[in-house]
C-alpha cells in the first residue's frame, strides 16, 4: 500500500477537525513491518524440507477427504450444484468424486469441497477451527484435470496449503469466528491458493498476488449452519484459491501485502489480533501434526461428549427408559455452536449436542446414520434428548468433557474424557481412519475398488499422478468396470 | 434461525460464568422481527408498479453500463480473465462485451462486471456508494445467453435489483465502507440475485434462499483499490447473485433470514446499523432516481473538484507555469479514498484527487485519457499535482467542493461547486450520457453500430429480447459485418 496516503491524511486532518479518518500510524507501521504476506508467500514457493511423518499425515488427510467426499457424494446438494452447473455452458473435464458426471475445473473444486463437508465429518484443526482438507485437496484435485501433478508434489503442496490456511486461521480465531464468520470459508482459500500456486510455479510476488485475490474473495457466514449453504464454504474456498492462483499466474494484479495492509484482510476481519502468530516457527513446526480426524459425523466440539456417552453405554446397555436425566459438562464453544434443543433435520442434528449425547447413549455410534432426518425425528432419541442438560466449564478445552447419567434406579454413572477420540493426543490409527474411509467409499464405488484406492493413496509418490487418484474416484469407471 | 438456541444459551450461561456468549435477546428480537429479508424478497418477486421515468432511468443505466464496458473491454485484466477462463473447461455461449471471444455464463457475468468497473467510470448511488449497474446488468445479460428475457422484463428486473442492492448498501454505509469493505463487492450481489431471481420466477422463499447464498458469498476489500482486483468485485457480485438465484431455483437451501439473523449479514458486517432503512418506503420510492452517472473516469468523490478545476480552466487558460498553488476544500471521504499524492499508474491516478485537480486544470477533461500510465507520469501534470493541497470541510457533502487557484500574478480565482455534474441535482442529460457512451462504444465496435445500439436501447420494450442487445455488443459481429 501507499504509505504516503495515510501520512498525508493525517497531516491534513490536523488542520481540520474531523476525527473519523485519523488513524494510528504506529499501529499500522507495526502491522506493515511484519510482512506476513510476503513471508507466507516465500514459504509456499520455496520450502523444501518435508519429513516422512508430515507426508504420511498428508496421505491420511487425503484418504479421510476422499472418504467423506464419497460419503457426501449422494447428498441432494451435490445434485443441485451439478444440475445448476450443467446449464451454464461448462464442459466435462474434471472428476466429481463418487459420481458419473464430470464438470469444468472450477465447479469440480466447488462440488468436491461441498460434498467433503456436507456430512460434517471432515478433519478439523482445533487451534483455528479450519477444516483443512476440503479446500486444499479439492483445489489440487480439480487442477489435476488440466495440469500434471505427481504424487510427491501433491502431498508437499498439500502440507504447505494446510500450513498457510491454519496459520491465517489461528490469527483470526476465535474472535472472528464468534463474530459470525465461518473459519473455513474465510481462511481455507489461502491454503488452496498456496498449494495450487506452488504447483503452478508462481514467483513469490505472484503468490502474494494470489493471496490478495483470495483474500478479497473470502467469505462465509455462520448463520448458514444447518443449511446446505454452510457446506458451500469449503468448496468456494477451494474454487477461489485455485482461481486466484491461476489469475496471478496469468498476470492479474492485487495488493502485495493484503494480510497486513491498511484495510487489508486482518485489519478488516480481526484488527486486534497478533499477526506474528501466522509466521512464528514457519518452516520448523508443522500445523498438520495438530490435525484432528473425526470419528463422528458432526460438529467437532460435540465429540468429547459423544466419547463419554458411548463409554457409558458400554458400561451398561442404556435404553430410553433407564435414563432419568443426563448432565454434560463442556467447553463454552459447545453451546455457542451446537445448542439446538429440538433439531428436526439431519443437518440440524449435527448442531445439537443434546442429539449427539442421546445418539451416543442409545446407538453407541454417531456416524452418518445418526444424522439422517429419520433418526433425528425418531421418538426414542427425541425422548432422551429432552433429558440432557448442559453445563459450561470454561476451564475445559474443546477436546474435553464429562458426561453424567442419572439412572432411574438411583445410580449415577460419570465419565470424564480428557482428549476426544481423533484429536492430537488421541488420534485415530491408520487402520481406524481407513475403516472410516471404507465405510463410505464402498457405498460410492465398490469394496474392491475402495480397497485398491486406499492402497494407492498410502503408496502415493512421484511415480504416479494425482489425476490417477482422481480416475479411481469417479463412479463412471465403476460402471465401465461392471460392463467389462 | 432457531430462536430457542439463543434462549438456551442464555439459560445455561446464568449457571456458569462465561460472559462471552451471552447475547442481548432484546436486540436480536428487534432485528429478527423486522423481517427485512422476507420483505425485500416479496418486493423483488411481486412488485408491479413501474412508472415511465423509472424505466427511462433503467435504460440510461444500461447505456452507461454498455459504454463503460466497451471502454474497459480492451483492458489487460480482461485478457487475463478470458485467458484463465479458457483453460478451465468452459464453453463459449455467452457474449463478452466488445470482444470476439465468448465464454460460459458465470464467467460472462464476471468479466462484463469487471470491464464495466475497471475505468472507474461506472454509475454510483451516493447514499450507499454502491456502483449499481455492473452487478445487475452483467448478471442479467449473462443469463440472457441461456434464458429468454424480453426488454420490458429486463428493465423492470434491473430496477428491482438496483433497489435491493442500494437499500442494503444504505444500511451498511458508511461505517462498513470505512472499516475497509468495498461496498459494491459486499452489496452488489443482492441486486444481481433479486433481478435474476425475478426473471427465473423464484417464489418468495426461494428468493430468501438466493439472498442467503449471495450473502455468504459477499466480499471485497478496499485494500485492493489501485489494482485489478478492485474491479473483480462488481463482476464477482454479478456472478454470485446470478449463481445464488440459480441454485435457489434448483432447491439449494440457505438461511431464510440472512439479513437480520443472529450472525447474519447485518450483524456480522454492521451490527449497529438501522435495518429499517432497507425497507422504508419500499415500493413507493425508488433509489434509481438518486443515481449518479459519472462524467469523469475516476473515483466519484473527486468529481466536484474536477468540475471546479475545469470551470477555472475555462475562466483563464491555465498552464503549468501560471499556477503558484491550488487549494481544494472537500468532504472528508475525498482524502479517505483518493489521497494518493504521487500516483505512478493510471489506476492509481484515479485515487489521487491531486492528479484529478491537475488534469482538470491542464486538460480541461478527465476521461480515460487522463488516467493512462503515460498521462499520469507526464512532467507537466506531475508538477501541478505537487502544488495542490487539500482541506477537509466536514459540512461539505460528497457532491460539493471549492477549488481556489493562486496565480503567480498574485490573482486568486475561486470556484464553488454545490452539486457535481452527474449527481442527482445536476444530472447528465440523455444526450450527454449518450455522448459518453459513444466515445467508448465506437472504439470497440464501429460508430454506426454504436449509434444503432444506442437507439436499440432507448427503444427497448417487450417486443425484443435482452439477448438481442447482447448480440450487438460482440466485436465478432463487427468482424462478420466487415467481412460481408
Amino acid at each position: 500500500m501507499d504509505r504516503r496516503e495515510t501520512i498525508y491524511c493525517r497531516r491534513h486532518y490536523s488542520e481540520g477537525s474531523n476525527r473519523e479518518i485519523i488513524i494510528d500510524l504506529e499501529d499500522i507501521t507495526i502491522m506493515t513491518n511484519l510482512n506476513v504476506t510476503r513471508k507466507l508467500a516465500e514459504y509456499a514457493v520455496t520450502h523444501k524440507e518435508f519429513n516422512d511423518q508430515a507426508v504420511h499425515e498428508a496421505k491420511r488427510c487425503m484418504l479421510d477427504w476422499l472418504g467423506v467426499a464419497f460419503g457426501g457424494s449422494s447428498h441432494e446438494g451435490v445434485d443441485i450444484i451439478l444440475k445448476t452447473g450443467s446449464c451454464l455452458g461448462n464442459s466435462q473435464i474434471a472428476t466429481v468424486i463418487g459420481r458419473n458426471e464430470k464438470i469444468d475445473v472450477l465447479h469440480a473444486a466447488l462440488v468436491n469441497g461441498f460434498m467433503a463437508h456436507v456430512l460434517d465429518y471432515d478433519d478439523t484443526h482445533l487451534d483455528s477451527f479450519v477444516h483443512p482438507s476440503p479446500p486444499v485437496w479439492s483445489a489440487l484435485s480439480a487442477l489435476s484435470a488440466i495440469y500434471p501433478i505427481n504424487g510427491k508434489e501433491a502431498l508437499e503442496a498439500f502440507i504447505i496449503g494446510f500450513e498457510v490456511e491454519t496459520r491465517i486461521g489461528k490469527v483470526l480465531f476465535r474472535k472472528h469466528e464468534e463474530r459470525g464468520w465461518h473459519m473455513t470459508g474465510m481462511a481455507g482459500g489461502f491454503g488452496a491458493a498456496a498449494a495450487v500456486g506452488r504447483i503452478l510455479g508462481l514467483t513469490v510476488e505472484q503468490m502474494q498476488q494470489a493471496f490478495g485475490i483470495t483474500a478479497t474473495y473470502a467469505s462465509g457466514l455462520r448463520s448458514m449452519f444447518g443449511t446446505m449453504s454452510k457446506s458451500i464454504h469449503p468448496g468456494k474456498a477451494a474454487m477461489s484459491g485455485l482461481y486466484g492462483a491461476l489469475l496471478a499466474k496469468n498476470g492479474f494484479s492485487s495488493a502485495l501485502d493484503v494480510l497486513e495492509a491498511r484495510r487489508g484482510y486482518f485489519e478488516v476481519n480481526a484488527s486486534e489480533s497478533d499477526l506474528q502468530a501466522a509466521v512464528e516457527g514457519l518452516g520448523n513446526s508443522f500445523e498438520i501434526f495438530k490435525n484432528s480426524v473425526k470419528p463422528y459425523a458432526c460438529g467437532v466440539v460435540t465429540h468429547p461428549i459423544i466419547d463419554g456417552a458411548i463409554a457409558l453405554r458400554k458400561q451398561f446397555a442404556a435404553n430410553q427408559s433407564d435414563i432419568e436425566r443426563v448432565e454434560i459438562e463442556v467447553n463454552p464453544m459447545v453451546l455457542d455452536v451446537t445448542a439446538k434443543e429440538n433439531p428436526s433435520t439431519g443437518l440440524e442434528g449435527k448442531f445439537s449436542v443434546y442429539h449427539c449425547t442421546a445418539a451416543g447413549l442409545l446407538d453407541g455410534e454417531c456416524g452418518p446414520k445418526q444424522f439422517t432426518n429419520e433418526r433425528v425425528n425418531a421418538h426414542d432419541i427425541a425422548e432422551v434428548r429432552k433429558k440432557v442438560s448442559a453445563r459450561i466449564n470454561k476451564n475445559y478445552q474443546t477436546y474435553e468433557s464429562k458426561v453424567t447419567l442419572y439412572h432411574y434406579s438411583g445410580e449415577k454413572y460419570s465419565h470424564y474424557v480428557p482428549f476426544a477420540k481423533g484429536t492430537e493426543n488421541n488420534p485415530l490409527t491408520d487402520q481406524e481412519l481407513e475403516g472410516k474411509y471404507k465405510s463410505m467409499a464402498k457405498e460410492a464405488i465398490n469394496e474392491e475398488r475402495a480397497d485398491n484406492l486406499a492402497q494407492f493413496v498410502w503408496n502415493l509418490n512421484d511415480k504416479v499422478f494425482l489425476s490417477d487418484v482422481l480416475k479411481q474416484c469417479s463412479s463412471e469407471e465403476f460402471i465401465k468396470a461392471g460392463e467389462g
